[in-house]
Order: structure tokens, then sequence, then C-alpha cells
């Protein structure tokens, strides 16, 4: 197979699903820049509604998935989301003799591996740069660019929307609810927000990352998640007198046993750190080699645009790869997940105040072996809804796990503690 | 053409250069993770004192090029460095059916487009992800990543050396004289530290970067250069007063009558941008795109480990081609370049003070009708060699060029006066 497809023509391409995607996509196809690629299908529901009158005439316009399949374009884009169908429909893509494109974090996190051994024994590519950090060439650069080293770390800033809250907060010490709600109704924020906020989005793009950085294949629902619904406007306040902000952390790994120590959760980093300069809906991957040092990968993670531009990058890495192989990344056999990353620990309490609330803490933190570094409680705070927090010294976050039990079992708390670890 | 060679085996490699990115390169590919790539050669000026004991005994070492080009190795890596005799090492390599992974920045700029040619025809591949920014995997994350966009601006930090330097008068306060002797004997300078500080060295990466990012080749010594060896210890302090740093920055942005504007230059940066951040011998990239927006690439630019992820991530690359087509990015004619990019300035005179010195600069300044913004001096500095700083409203470069003519002509200059520009 040369630079072209079999015909000698330019690749051609069917787009499924018509989105804010799927039109940046077609935009781009059709503006003369990419002459190896041509858009020959679009597909979706209620196609009819769907028609722009800035698609070439020759373009065919669909809502039915076969007619995709049995047509002779070399390359499906799948952009309709979900699992169900679209597992199944890029299966039977591969199946049918064409390569695959997709932006489809919860497909290649959950399924990607099947996926791609079924391209390889097809002759075919599975394309996903879209489906991790938007814009940001971030599987380019692992799976290529940095191929010559062995990287053992990657901390990445994965959810936009989850930053833009976060920062948002930390700029204008507004609620977590006002933040949110803002981040709705400028379209950053789905109405039901839980597979961001609560850290389902970013597990599957760490799992992706975990494959094609670590090559430590994890099932996403092993990584353990903790929600950034319980991070208020005052964490920030008391963030800043410990020199930190908060942000969604996704990290992992690779531990000597052949583990993959992985977690999403929010995290106290130092203000003068990469992660704390990430801003609004951006991303960052850093990841560490044990040769190359520190490398970062920033940019927009989001948005019609930048998605488009990773999809069509994909495509045109389809067009030059002619016989070359598809990836073998996600393969293999899954690795455990631990959690027991060393870090120190900010812990805050909001109680109802009343002498002795320190000291019952202390001991119940002396009972479990772990050491209070400071206790901060700004002057003049209310009785009731009494915020404070006190920061432990680095340990295992196991321990901290079963000291807060203790901890929350005490009667003076007005609302349940919460925990976060401080990246080191 | 499989993902192996015609014999089916691994890709054997030969490596011409054993100093300290050759061995660093020989130690990865020693060290089994790389199965597809097996070196075979090792070629190196009096190789009887480079020989160590770690390399395979299979290993051919040899000081003559000629038995690596008759040899059956796949893949010549070239880390000689210089123009000449690499240039021809590598088209000779080519022209025996060897693809060529090279870390050559001079040679990939002047003659880039040649080889690359010349590589295409013969169906094999030139690699050069090393010559630019080290291991920061900007020309996979251009030509791949980043494929789908249209970009048209590249802002970037590509001299590790400079940036030593620059982070050091900073953090310090030194002089550039002690900082460049530290960094001789750090081994990040050269005995002759020419090509770093004047600013040869950047030009040659950004002359690369303007072909593959912005797809406008320019001729490297078109690029304008102005030295970094005349910034002073003093320039950091009114620097900070402005909110800003000093750093060599490069510069490539498309204009839209096809000429580049380009420039190697110390610059003031703001000290919240991206650039301010990086330290020591960093590099970052971060290059606009008309869909993607603002992506940034950062790590390491130079340094044995780094560089040799660099040649060992294009060696896999070309491993895994097999028959996919060479680059063609850097032919075509080269575009004119220009240098009128529109910015504040930043001019700091060193006078033997007497009165009347600011009326007579600005008096200048307003026969070339270019408005000065701000006058800074510190008060109580001694009358000789009086350091102080103009800075001037938004204009061409060109117009301050030739209002400085006219006052350097003045007779009150204690030292000639130090032009900067302030990145917008």
């Amino acid at each position: 197979m040369s630079s072209t497809n079999a015909g000698g023509s330019a690749f051609s391409v069917a787009l499924v699903g018509f989105g804010t995607v799927g039109s940046s996509v077609a935009r781009i196809l059709c503006n003369g820049a990419h002459d190896r690629l041509r858009l020959t299908h679009i597909c979706n529901r209620g196609i009819a509604r769907k028609k722009v009158d800035w698609i070439p005439a020759d373009v065919t316009w669909t809502d039915d998935i076969n007619a995709v399949l049995r047509s002779d374009a070399d390359i499906v884009v799948e952009l309709i989301g979900g699992l169900d169908p679209a597992t199944n429909w890029i299966r039977r893509a591969l199946e049918a003799g064409k390569s695959v494109v997709t932006a489809n974090k919860q497909v290649i996190a959950q399924g990607g591996a099947e996926l791609e051994a079924l391209a390889g024994r097809q002759g075919l590519q599975l394309g996903f740069e879209a489906a991790v950090a938007g814009g940001i060439p971030i599987i380019h650069g692992l799976r290529q660019g940095l191929a010559g080293d062995r990287l053992f770390r990657i901390l990445a800033i994965l959810n936009g929307t989850c930053n833009y809250i976060l920062t948002r907060m930390e700029a204008d010490g507004v609620a977590f609810d006002f933040a949110l709600r803002e981040a709705q109704e400028l379209g950053y924020a789905e109405a039901d927000p839980s597979a961001d906020v609560d850290g389902m989005d970013a597990q599957a793009k760490l799992a992706i990352l975990s494959a094609i950085g670590l090559r430590r294949p994890i099932a996403p629902d092993s990584i353990p998640l903790r929600t950034i619904t319980t991070v208020d406007a005052i964490d920030f306040v008391y963030a800043r007198r410990l020199g930190c902000t908060i942000r969604q952390v996704s990290r992992a790994q690779s531990a000597a046993d052949g583990r993959v120590r992985a977690a999403v959760q929010p995290m106290l980093v130092s203000r003068s750190s990469a992660l704390a300069r990430v801003n609004g809906s951006g991303n960052i991957v850093v990841v560490e080699g044990e040769l190359g040092g520190e490398t970062a990968f920033s940019g927009y993670g989001a948005g019609g645009g930048p998605t488009a531009v990773a999809v069509v990058s994909d495509l045109e890495s389809v067009a030059a790869a002619g016989g070359g192989e598809a990836g073998k990344l996600l393969g293999g056999p899954p690795a455990r997940v631990a959690q027991d990353f060393d870090s120190a620990h900010y812990l805050r309490f909001v109680v109802n105040d009343r002498p002795g609330i320190v000291a019952a803490l202390c001991d119940v933190f002396a009972r479990h072996e772990l050491n209070v570094d400071s206790v901060l409680q700004d002057p003049g705070g209310r009785k009731e809804q009494l915020a404070f927090v006190m920061t432990l010294d680095p340990c295992d976050a196991g321990l901290v796990n079963a000291a807060l039990r203790d901890a929350a079992a005490l009667d003076f708390h007005a609302r349940p503690p919460l925990w976060m670890p401080v990246l080191p």
C-alpha cells in the first residue's frame, strides 16, 4: 500500500457523528489543505435537519451506519461518543476493512486492546489522538516522540471542566455550585456534570495514558477516584497559606512490582508548579522518563477546533502509514492498580466549635502514628461551621484513610472532613 | 515491507559518532527494550580508545565510514555534528539504501530539503527529531500530532546554554561573563560559546521549525540574530520593574504575503509567561494554530539522555514506517524573511551623566515619531557609567533601528545602547 489507497486516489473519509467536532472536522477536510483526504460520507441520526450548504454536493448524507459500512470509504471517523453502539460500530468498520479514527475515550479505555488487535490483524489503523487531552498531541508524543525512553510517571490535568471550575474558585473565591453553574451556562459542563466532576472522564483518559506511556494497561474502573464537589472556597484560602492551589490531578506511576500507582482526585499543588499554571479549560500532561527527564505537553483539552485538529492529524497519520503497522500498546494483561502514593496530606474539618477539638483530632492521629505538621485556623471564625485545617507529614494514603474513619466518628463535625493529598 | 526489514530480522543500526549522545544511544539499544533495533556498527575516529566493554561482542567497531556504507546496516545514525563531512556522509548513506537518523541541526537546516528528497526517491526515511529541542518530541508533534491544524506562530526557547546563563543572571544578579564561565565549567557551554550566545544554534533550529510547523522553509542565515552577550545584570533589575525577565527568544510567524517574520534575540518576556518559567537549560516551543489555539511542548533541550531518546524514537519510527513515505516538508522555495514584528521596546543606555541627556534622547525619538512610554532611572546612581532605561510604545523594529542610529551618535554614551523588544 502506497501513501494513497489501493485505487491510487485520496483516502475517502466517512464521518459518523456530525456535532461540534464532526462539523469542525468536515470544515478542515473541505478547506483544501489535506489533499490526501476526501470527505465522502456523513452519517448522523435525523440527517435531514443536519444538512448544511457548505458541504460539497458529492458527499453522501445518511442516517444508516450500514450504508457507511457497505460503502467504499477507507476510513471511518467515530464521533458519536459513549460505549454503545460506538464500540460495535468501530468493530464492524474494522471488520469491513476500514481504518478507524475516534475521539471516544470510553471505547478506547474499555475496549481499545481488542479493537487494536483487530485492526492489527486486518492490516488497518486505529487512531485515538482526540480521545485524550483534545488538541494536545499526547498520543503521538508518547507513542512515537518519546518511544526511545522508558517513562515511569505521568502527572496530568485531563478534564477541562474541573479545571475551569477550580480556577474560577481560585480566582474569585466563588463557591463550587456557582462555578459549576457558570461552566454549564458557558457550555463547558454538561447538565449532568458527574462524569467530569466525579472523575470518570479523567479516569478513562488516564487508563489510556498508562497503557501508551507507561506500557502498563490498566482497567479504568480500577483507578481510585475522588470527587471535586466537596472542595469549598475556604480550601483555596488555606491552600494559598500553604503556597498551593487546588487542581483535579490525574497521576499514574510504575511500581517496581509491576503494579501502577494511579488516582484521579483533587490535590494541593504548589503555586509555582506547572499544574498550578494551567488555567481555565486547559490541559497538561507531564511525563517523566528514565533518560529524558520531564517533558510537558499543554494546550486546549476540549472544544470543537482542538479536538478536530487531533482527528485530522490521525487521518493524516493513517494516510501516511500505508502498510505500516497498527499500534499494539493497549493490549496485554492489565496491571494491578495501587493508590499508595506517599505524600503530605491536607485535612479540612468543619465543626461546631468547642474546647478540645484539635486535641481530640491530634490524639486520633497519634494513635495511628501520623505526624501533624501544621494546624491552620484563621482567627475570629464563628462557632458554628468553623473551618480549620490540619496537615500531616508525608505518609501512605491508606494510613490517613484509617485515621480519618476514626476522626469522622467524633461528634463535633458539622460536615464530613475533606482530605486531599499534597502533590510532592 | 513489514515492520522488520527485508530479511525479516530486526533493523540493524550503525552509529556514526560515539560521544556523549552516541554512547547513550548505544546503551538504550543494548538494554533490551527495543527488539526491532539491533546495534551492529560503531564508527568513530581513533576507535581503539573509544572501545567500551559493555557493547556486545558482535558489534563491529570501525573508524572507516566506507565500512559502514558498504555494510548491511539498515539505518545510519549520524552524530558527528557540523556540516562537513556529515552532509556528504548522510547523502552517501541514503544513496547506499540506508535510512538516516541525525541530530545535526546545521545539516538539516542547510541541506535538509535535498536530503529529504533523496530519501523520498530511495523509499527511505530521514529522521531528525534530535536536531531541535533535544528530548522534546517537537518534530513528531508538528509533523504528525498537529498535522490537522494550520499553524501560524512559533515562539520558542531553543538554546539551553543561553537559557542557563540568563536564568543564572536573573536568579543571582551575576554578570554575563561570570554566568558564562560557570556554564563552561559545568559543560553547558563550549570553549567558544559564540554559536550559542550569538544565536546561530537557535537560528538553525528555528529554520527547521518554520519549515515543519509553518510549512514555510527559510534559509537559516536569513533569520536576523542579536547576541545575548550585551545583556547586563542591570537589565534584569529594570526588566523586573517592568514585570518582566529576559530570555533568548526564537520566533517565527507566517505573514499574509508569504513571508515569514522571524528573529532570534534577547527579549523582555512577562514574568507570568510560559517562557519566563523555563529555567536552567530547559527548552520550550509554543505553537499557535488557527483551530487548536496554543499548544506548548517543554523539557530538556540538550544532554546525552534526552537527545538519545529523540534518536531512538526516530529509529523506532523508521522501523514502524515500513513502506510509509518520507517527510517532504523541508523542500520548496524558501520564503523571504522579515523582521517587522510590532512590539514595545526596551532601550538601556549607559552614559556619563550630565544635564539634558533624557531630553536629547526624547528629542531624537520625537523626530522619528516614536512614543516614549516610560523612563526608568533608579535614584542615587553614580555619574560615570550611569545606566537608565527608556521604553517605547509598540512600533515596527525598523523605526527603532533608525532612531537608535541617531541616538548612538550623541556624545554622552559610555557604552553602546542596548535594545531589546518586549514580547507582547
